[in-house]
């Protein structure tokens, strides 16, 4: 029920992500009496691979995080994470309210052992494939040793995500020598070098090397990464707005557009949000995956698509060994 | 003598500028032997605008900032701070290594009364003219008093550089309502806003907002900041290759390009690092800008401009005035 399309563009979305998906995957909704009428959008074939699941009506949009979470617990948002600490569902994707649900999350799955704060993780396209970064916004202000869980959970993440044994982690800097940065990020360096945490740690990395071929995982606070991520959204956004001005210039112009555009697709695809859709709420005891408020269809399937990935590839198991294993 | 192309780019950069400027902008060149042969890139009928002040030869490029700092006393850098210091400049500009540049600028010349540590200040680029940022980096760690401070200077430098009597002041967050951010962010807020330093303060913004229309002061510690800023140039990189890659496709898409070269000039020009060349180390109590290292002469002539800018337009007076009237 959660986003701005509900519940129409959610069940597109899962029609869409039940074609793509492995036939044994099945699907829990949870909704109001206002879910019946977009079933029809279904498709017949998949009707044995989906249950729906009735809740009370719940608006937690623009609600404070404080109200939201007691009013959410019973609300399909608070049902669909309870089926998964219950062990109904192997993992849950939501649409809804970022604050309500992460605070949910945490309540109702608690922590992994040894994590002591969850981070927001997505996927950023770069030049060779995609970077893992966290934390995106759920902890503004971070201690060296959220960071190191932040650290080992990007790692965990990219290893499942990108099938690599050693990802590449690097730690967001304001400069690659050890002497820069503020006193938390020089912190966290000398422990993940000294105590040898992760497999390949490649040091601090500065803002625009986030892009690099060669990097599997950006870790920072919650505030620098929020920021980080808004102001690649801000200048994307801002370009495009500047290349479509220039090719409704003229005729020649929008000639030029007919003979690009089929290139610009290929090679500049990935900005197309719905292609990125599926931030992981991480650290938690469970897969919680959380889609852009705003999304279409397709991009909700690649919300579910990316929880399924996580849940096929053990992540959780994986997370666990590593933090189990760990030497400090 | 400071950048990669020193000192042929600087001389030619201070041709373009003496081309550019009023008539009665005089300048002191400081720079080794090595200079003299560049000075032939001077127009003759400029010969009455300059002098050359001969310095030794000091190579402070690299050099860890520490060692810098005493060896850059007696160099290029070091004399022209010292002539703003003696007031024979009323400013100074250098492409010399920004560690030693700050430090020595900041032993000179002292700090303006009131105000704690120097920041990096820039224009970035945005829909509708430029946005004053600062800090960029030259504070990692920053305290709600830092942060009000660069709050002062960045409405200062504002009203200089777009001729604007109440500036829109935001403070870069991760979410604009009040209770969103780390601890410093919302300590500086409260303040701000209880006490009414600045003209017109609009609060918290985020970091796709840089780029509004009627913003014309981003407020953030040199962590953050610095970041952003690096991720933006990170960010307009990837997607220039992406698009270049798009017009270099096949025939089609070369034509293409021939059709939309004139508009993408027109619309995205501004891309060009040339055409915003010159940060300003603010706070000082003196005009100290500072240029990209990898400049060309253009964008050194702008640096040289932005510097003859804010010093006709009574930056420093303005913002003692400023720091005088404060009520806290």
């Amino acid at each position: 029920m959660g986003g701005d399309g509900a519940p129409f563009v959610i069940v597109e979305g899962v029609n869409l992500a039940l074609g793509k998906s492995n036939p044994d995957v099945k699907f829990i909704l949870y909704g109001d009496n206002s879910i019946d009428s977009c079933l029809k959008l279904i498709d017949e074939k998949f009707k044995d691979r989906f249950t729906v699941i009735k809740t009370p009506s719940v608006d937690l949009k623009n609600m404070k995080p404080s109200l939201a979470i007691r009013m959410a617990r019973d609300s399909s948002m608070g049902m669909a994470i309870r089926a998964v600490k219950d062990g109904r569902a192997d993992g849950c994707v939501s649409a809804g309210n970022t604050g309500a649900y992460m605070a949910l999350a945490k309540i109702i799955l608690k922590m992994l052992p040894g994590i002591e704060r969850p981070a927001i993780a997505t996927l950023i396209p770069k030049r060779n494939g995609d970077v893992v970064m966290l934390d995106l916004g759920a902890n503004a202000d971070c201690s060296y040793s959220n960071l190191i869980d932040f650290a080992i959970l990007g790692e965990a993440l990219a290893s499942v995500a990108f099938g690599k044994d050693s990802p590449k982690v690097g730690l967001l800097n304001i400069g690659s020598e050890q002497i820069k940065g503020n006193l938390i990020v020089q912190e966290t360096y000398k422990r993940l070098k000294e105590d040898n945490i992760l497999k390949n740690f490649v040091g601090f990395i500065e803002g625009d090397e986030i892009f690099k071929t060669d990097l599997d995982v950006v870790v920072t606070d919650g505030f620098s990464g929020n920021i980080a991520l808004k102001v690649t959204e801000g200048t994307v956004k801002f370009l495009i707005e500047q290349v479509k001005k220039s090719f409704n210039t003229n005729l020649f112009t929008k000639l030029a557009y007919l003979l690009i555009r089929g290139a610009f697709k290929k090679n500049l695809g990935f900005l197309n949000p719905s292609n990125h859709n599926g931030a992981m709420l991480i650290g938690l005891n469970g897969v919680v995956v959380k889609s852009h408020g705003g999304t279409d269809a397709i991009g909700f399937s690649n919300a579910i698509l990316s929880a399924i990935g996580v849940i096929e590839r053990e992540f959780l198991k994986k997370v666990s060994d590593k933090i189990e294993s760990r030497n400090y």
